[in-house]
């Protein structure tokens, strides 16, 4: 191979400066010691997805109004209450786990005998919904029966009831796809009859976005929940602020891993929002989120139960 | 540093044999032409998800009974009869395709008038029904309105339509989680009082989980559909065959990235069952795989319309 | 909640048309039957990661002249020559395997007492290497080690083989980073003073890319071999075709998930190039474009060994 | 359908107890206002992969010694003391970015003027290199030429200065592949016959591990780098100790993603060792492990330059 030297120079550019104001990246330096909340503050500058967390930290604290709707969840909200789930691995065989009455969620336990539990602590109200169903008409939508078990949980540890004491929605179109659908299904075989609709809900939850001032999202993963809550901000052109928390990716074209900019497309988000997606578990992130943001202003809220 | 050299021997183990049938990993030989069927037969021997290719496809020709349920995509099934859906790119501004009235799925693009077409099908379909349910008292469910949806399109591009032709029913517990909602939403401003009940249905589904002979399971994506497909075979004890396809991780734990073993944890699948997952993108494998299983009986099925 | 029904209308943009030539989605219809080339070209147009291996096979079509690097393949490519890897599992207990002598990659095999055989095989090629260096002065560098390599195993399993044959040089700049390099720290233990010289390789590779006409790349995996043939394709101020085939994301900043546009931003891809990236394992995806580029022109090539 | 209800029971199975120390999933009590370091001890508890960070935190503050390869970070830790690397996003386009003179490394950006800085600092070193090369006979290795750029950086920024101060050898096989590489071709077109060796480095890295008492890995990302320092500790049969932080996937087969139990039928990690993988971005993770672990005993260390 004959070999030009003279073409082998420098390739390096002439850079055009950047903004003056332009953030350089910078970690936390623990030369001064560890303080917690300046190591947070300093995730703005650390970059990839440390950086997004300080944007999320941000946007959260510009947001107004805040509606979080967590689909599925709402079992486990209550079934916690009753009792208790435990640490495992990823790698336990299912065979062994299954014959010992253990489920598997990730490397969470849920013991089957807290199902047993639930079933006893649901039936009594489901039998008083069919009757208020019966006797008064009464139309059953997820976001009423949720509204219910907040109220009979009567437990703080538990969100529905916060959420019950508080007066706030808390949808989820799909409430059979669960433990509470299997409750139903035994329910049903000597008492058929109980009728959930979602036509009310859909109209509940849309209609809150339509007249809202403004309105923020938090989304946690992915799934039904995701794309109902970014859904009904259709309905007013678009969320003025949104984080998604989730490690879904968006190449096989999941709604689960769609970034904030493909909801702009399609007018859920509004192209000036605030939106930032966080590439990462949940169970690190929030935390330290909350950290930074609702915890710093409990204080001034008034949550506790005592308080009425 | 003082070494010792007489410590630096070899570190290589004596080999235990591996079982005479053990397959060796052995990738096509394109030396001998191209020959699709035997490169697809291949994958088996090839590693990594190639083999787990393989491995679906013998559990897909054993399964007997196959029930495949899809959430969402009840409303691109039949928007797909009233217009077209575009190739686009992962990274098309949404600020500008939003002004163009054109939405992005992954690297795809729907535009807005579609739904506008949607939206003047359905309205008199909604009209019959809350019709029916005010005169005849029918209670509609998310599996009676699709069969009725497969019944009004008419167009053999809809897998409603065939459904609705060979009396398979199809589950969507949370229809109003998309532009059928929308519509609902819509709807209900001059026409309250729709009632879609979502608990008859999950008895719909879990009676044919807990009477059929033998189930076996096909996985597209994850989220609300996956969960609920398996949660019903929790009523059986377990499925006999698995198949998931999907991009979902199992780190965060997510139900969506839950490997079969899981599921077995749980009795969704039977700890004796052939079962695999595949981790790839469903629009790559799922039409290598039917090319292999069901496409290879298309002669012996009896789907065409014109054989009533 | 007060409600100004007023304000729910639809909220269907209208939609500015697309260009006329726009690809329609649409998948391949089997009731045609199985035609497994019209089902790998319908690919182009099913959209999300089938539609990329289409932009893939097309890009490879394109290419004039193409060189492809893998790293570390170097030592599984030698040592399939000499004893086979087996199918395994993902799940399999390393404590037993480890026990067993068997080593695990993925869900695949690898026996230890492989490595015995390629010790044997390697040791006077490298006592001959050490001569050379002593008596005649060669300075050896990875890609002279590779080709010798290709020579001594004298197998047309091996690509070595071929590309010792073909005169192709593979750049392999860690050749150390392994059983290879594992070999060469037990001969050192007798025989020290053996010198392997990256700085001549980097210049063989660069100059290559400098004096190319144009450059193709095509990139199975990422880490070390991913960044290399980009970097020296910055040489160039870019290569003109790029295909990337690997399941690594770009959320955490990683150059292995990075996407072609951000090699774009650092010259090492021309803003003008055809580039893709298949987000899929390799194992699934290579075969497949191998049977619809290469192979389709196997005939035209003189490959074979017995040629000369 | 004919249904036989008899058969439709809870199927809710006996649990046999948990031992009794298993940890319970709980999160931190914000309603005890923000106490980070409790905050980030409740990650133990907090399942998924909040959990694997607690389990991490354990292991990294039960390690004896420590050794931490990062591979092409080389160049970015001197770069970074001569200029500013600046806050980006994943979505800048290349091309325009290219005219600018700016490279993107995921979400940050890097001028390409650092680059022509970094040529002017590197030169009269490598001339130096070369000349104790021929007039003293010195062999260069990756490990020896990053020892002496951390003399000759002299800047508490840099990692590379304080591993030449306190005499911790960083290993870098593929020290051509970047930057550094770019800068012996260019130097190699007036200064031929520099000579680097990465034999005499795996001697190096692997005697150390070979003579180690006990050893413990932490590894971010993947890449070489995992591979490489896990390949030594199979020639001790194991490390004792290994935490992994990154976001690759077992998947595909590659070593970037395999768990550190792929790593034990190698023998690279022993079967007793304690290990975890933690699937973040090390970005978000790194800095809270640091906090909890090296941070803490920060004090008892002689850091200082000017201890001397």
């Amino acid at each position: 191979m004959e070999i030009h030297n003279a073409r082998i120079m420098p390739i390096y550019r002439k850079t055009v400066p950047l903004p003056d104001d332009t953030p350089k990246v910078r970690g936390y330096d623990f030369n001064n010691g560890v303080d917690h909340r300046a190591l947070l503050q300093s995730y703005f500058n650390t970059g990839l997805q440390a950086s997004n967390i300080g944007v999320a930290m941000n946007i959260i604290n510009s947001m107004v109004d805040i509606l979080v709707t967590t689909a599925g969840g709402i079992e486990e909200d209550l079934i916690k209450c009753m009792g208790s789930v435990y640490m495992g691995d990823f790698t336990l065989p299912g065979k062994d786990l299954f014959k010992n009455g253990i489920n598997r969620i990730g490397n969470m336990l849920m013991p089957d005998e807290n199902y047993t539990t639930f079933q006893k602590w649901m039936t009594p109200i489901l039998e008083q919904m069919l009757h208020e169903q019966t006797t008064e008409g009464t139309v059953w939508t997820p976001s009423k029966m949720i509204h219910r078990f907040g109220k009979e949980i009567n437990n703080p540890d538990s969100i529905c009831y916060w959420a019950y004491k508080n007066e706030i929605p808390i949808f989820s179109p799909a409430l059979t796809d669960g433990a509470i659908g299997d409750l139903f299904f035994l329910f049903s075989v000597d008492n058929p009859g109980l009728i959930l609709d979602i036509i009310k809900d859909i109209w509940e939850l849309n209609i809150r976005a339509v007249t809202a001032e403004s309105t923020g999202l938090i989304v946690l993963g992915g799934g039904l929940s995701k794309h109902q809550i970014c859904n009904a901000n259709a309905w007013r052109n678009g969320a003025e602020y949104a984080v998604y928390i989730n490690t879904a990716q968006e190449f096989d074209g999941c709604d689960s891993g769609a970034r904030p900019d493909e909801a702009v497309s399609w007018g859920k988000i509004t192209a000036e929002a605030q939106s930032v997606k966080v590439f990462a578990d949940a169970s690190i992130v929030f935390p330290l989120i909350v950290a930074e943001t609702f915890a710093r202003h409990v204080d001034k809220m008034t949550l506790d139960p005592g308080d009425e």
